[in-house]
This record gives C-alpha cells, sequence and structure tokens, in this order.
C-alpha cells in the first residue's frame, strides 16, 4: 500500500491526526520493568502501543534514544517496528543525510531493513543526498524545514547571507570552538571552499576531508589547503579506492599497496 | 587521552595524515568471504586493518554501510571498533543531529557507547543541536560545512536568500516531490512559519510537527496553520507527555488518557 493511502485510511479509521513518539529512554521508563524485564524497552513500548493503538495515526520512533543502549537498543526498535499493527503508520526518525551512494544505504537501512513507513532526513547536504530516499515511491520521507528548537534559528532563519552559507557555518564553528573540540567536514572536490574555510577556521581546528580517489579531488591541492601551517591538523579520507583494491583471498594486501602509496603521495605535498 | 594528543602522536608516528575509510559495504565485500565466514563485515575490516594500520592516523567507519546489515551490520561495527588498535583515532561518520534533549542521546552513542574519538555530525538544527556533542571535551566533532557531493551547492553555496532558509528548503521540497512522497518537519513551536510552509507546499504534501507539549507549542494554531484545507496531512507528534504520563504498574493506562485528550484537542480545532 503506498503511503498516503496507509495514512489517510488510518487517520480516517481512528479519527486522529496524533502521533505517539515512542522516544524511549531508558533512564525515564518505570523502574519496576527495568528491574522485572530482560527486554524493558520493547516491554514498555507494547504496553503503549496496546493502550494507545486506536487513538493515532502514526508512531515515531527516535532512533537516538535506540542507538544510545547499542545493540540491545536496536533489537527493540526491530521489535517495536513489528509489533506496531499493520494499518498504523510508521516513521523512523534518524535525521539521516548523506552524500548520495551512501544515503542509498541509510534508505535500504530505513525502508527496507527496518520496515519503516516514512523516515525523517536532513537536507543541507541537497539533492543528491535526499534522492536515494525519494526512489522508494510508496514510502514518505520527511525532510527538516524548520526545526521546533531555540537554536533552529542559527541557519534556518537566515534571511541575509555576508558570504556563501558554508563560510557562514564555518564561522560559526570558529564560534562554538570554545571547548577547543570542534572540526569541520570540507570535500577535497572544492579545493577554493578548503582553501577559504582553511583560512576562517586558522591553524587549531581539524578539517575531515573526503572526496579524493572515486569523487576525483585533487591531491595536492587538497594539502596545499587543507593542511595548517604546521602541514598536520588534516585527516584526508580515502574508502572504495584503498578498500576494495582486491577480490581475492590477498586482498589486503593490494589495501595496503593503495594506502601505502597515498600516504606518500600526500606527504609529498606537505610542507 | 584528549583528541588531539591522540591525533598528533599517530600523525607523527605513522609520518601520515591518511584515513582509511570503512565503508564496509556487504555487496562489494570479496565473495570468498561471505561464503567462507558468519561474520564477513568483520573479517573484511580485521584483514584491512592488519594490513594498513602503520600507514593510517585514522579508521573511519560510515555507519550506513553497518545499519544497513541490521543488527549484525552494527554488531560488525562494534567489534570493528574494539579491534582497531588503541593508538589509531577512530572516527564514527554518522552525520548525525537532532534538537538538544535528543542529541545529547546520539553523543552518548558514539562517544559513550561506541567509543568514538570523534564523529561528524550535521549543523542545520544549530547551536543547541550541537552543544551535547562538545560537552565531550576529550572528543572531537566535525561539523558538515561544505559536503564533497554535487548537490552541495544547492543550499552550502547560497550566496544570495530570497526569503529566509527555511522557505528556501520548502520550496525545494515541493520542487523535490515529482513521486508524491515528500513531507517537511516543521516544529509546532513556530506557528507563524508554519503556516507560511503549509502555503509553499499546498495541500497535498504532509507535514511532520514535533513541538507541542514539553516544547510548549500552541495546539490550535498549530491545527490551523499546520493542516491542509482538509484538516489532514499533518501529524502532530507528542513523546514526554504521553509516554513518561505514569510511572506504576498502570503507566499505560496514564499514557492512554494523554492521548485521548490529546486526540480529541486536536479534532476540535480541525476544520
Amino acid at each position: 500500500m503506498n503511503w498516503r493511502e496507509k495514512l489517510t485510511r488510518v487517520t480516517h479509521q481512528n479519527n486522529s491526526l496524533l502521533c505517539v513518539g515512542l522516544d524511549t529512554d531508558a533512564k525515564k521508563i518505570p523502574p519496576f520493568l527495568i528491574e522485572s524485564s530482560a527486554t524493558p524497552l520493547f516491554e514498555f513500548n507494547k504496553a503503549i502501543i496496546d493502550a494507545t493503538k486506536d487513538l493515532v495515526c502514526a508512531y515515531k520512533l527516535n532512533m537516538a534514544f535506540y542507538e544510545a543502549e547499542g545493540l540491545k537498543g536496536m533489537e527493540a526498535l526491530e521489535r517495536t517496528v513489528r509489533y506496531i499493527p499493520k494499518n498504523i503508520f510508521v516513521i523512523l526518525d534518524g535525521k539521516r543525510n548523506d552524500i548520495g551512494n551512501t544515503a542509498q544505504k541509510y534508505a535500504h537501512a530505513l525502508f527496507e531493513t527496518l520496515h519503516a513507513d516514512a523516515v525523517t532526513i536532513n537536507p543541507y547536504l541537497g539533492k543528491d543526498g535526499i534522492a536515494p530516499f525519494l526512489e522508494y515511491k510508496d514510502k514518505c520521507s520527511f525532510i527538516l524545514c524548520r526545526t521546533s528548537n531555540p537554536s533552529a534559528h542559527d541557519f534556518q532563519d537566515l534571511t541575509v547571507l555576508t558570504a556563501p552559507l558554508y563560510q557562514v557555518v564555518a564561522k560559526k564553528i570558529r564560534e562554538w570552538n570554545t571547548n577547543n573540540n570542534c572540526g569541520a567536514v570540507v570535500g577535497a572536490t572544492y579545493p577554493e571552499e578548503l582553501k577559504v574555510v582553511r583560512g576562517i577556521l586558522g591553524d587549531d581546528i581539524p578539517l575531515l576531508i573526503p572526496g579524493i580517489g572515486k569523487q576525483g579531488g585533487d591531491i595536492e591541492k587538497t594539502i596545499q589547503n587543507g593542511t595548517n601551517t604546521d602541514g598536520e591538523m588534516a585527516i584526508i579520507n580515502s574508502s572504495r579506492d584503498i578498500i576494495f583494491a582486491g577480490k581475492s583471498q590477498d586482498f589486503a594486501d593490494h589495501s595496503r599497496k593503495k594506502a601505502e602509496a597515498l600516504r606518500n603521495d600526500i606527504n609529498t605535498h606537505r610542507p
């Protein structure tokens, strides 16, 4: 059934626009459940679902509360989704986002492995990070637009930009760095932007730089523009080119050769 | 050890800025591993780590590839992080983001449950969504600034805004809705913005609306501004107020009462 049909049907059936958020914080559930059950998160959700299933159009599971409990939490999430009656709309609220080929993996995880009817996703990466979710035509993707928190205004309300948005973000990162533990992600595919961001952030803030290799980022420019004046505080990531270099028993030897060559190539360009 | 000390030390020790991305796609690892091992993702990572650990400063695990495999994948992720030699910097690349109290759960999941040295996070929600990560003073948080994908320019390069950014996003959502499966998240705490977004999106695009209850969103305005002309396509979420209404054996009865009252309250304001 298409998501719209399912949502409309349950809205009419239960005469309800209400979604109960199963933000099942292990620290807030009744203490007797923790003592009496081996699977308290699931037992809690089961009781809430049994008590409210004729009153809601949807359940929304915020994934953070389950991930915080590790594998046990993820097991509770899976069991809960399976337990929810089939007529009720299930939203997995994970606010996922990534570049295209990786966003596809998140879409698979949420829609296929976990069987969500709908998900929440973050738009900051633009269309190609959203598209893999939208390819699931029978599912619905809720894109963050104006969030409910006080700091929503930091970026979402901006009406005047004194510089491109990524530079506004870079300036905020510098401002937020009071504990000396901020870094920034900047793609090697955009060497000029990398230079600008390094200029804004100074020498102490590390950059995590994906995008060399398959994505086409140039190593020399990446090192010149991304490292600090000591030639450090830049972490140059390569994934597919290295880890999938071989397919046979000796695949790791091929990976080692690729990694060694790339490390050395990077080092020849450090100041 | 502080993240900077750890990163600097391994950078010098291995003379390397290279980070190997363990984007361990189950569909791309050598076929013989899938056939010969009960834990192929972990075995693959183990071999790559053994072959490259003297060449890198960091390993980065993109969580999407593990989540796509369900609980088995998450177990492989946990085991891999434990297997990585203690001197090497571990980045968990999950691009997480949420409002403050929930972002705290993600920070806990990544830094405490999964023992990352560093994480990636998305800035779209502003400072209060970032702060819980930055409270971990010995850990590093890489904030997305300029991503490596082609669509990075959709928002990150904006220099002129014809309307507040959230409205620019809303217009993109309408544009991206070619499969009729986009929704938008708008907080009930901002009723005027809700009205504007509903205006931009028209009648067919559903809104997921958190922020009533504990966060203070007004129900009447939320319904008036958030539903479509049929009084539908708005999903009004409430979490803590409902699920934590009781603490004793009869907790679910209290939840039911709260849910019923809220559903009815919502319905009195529907057109």
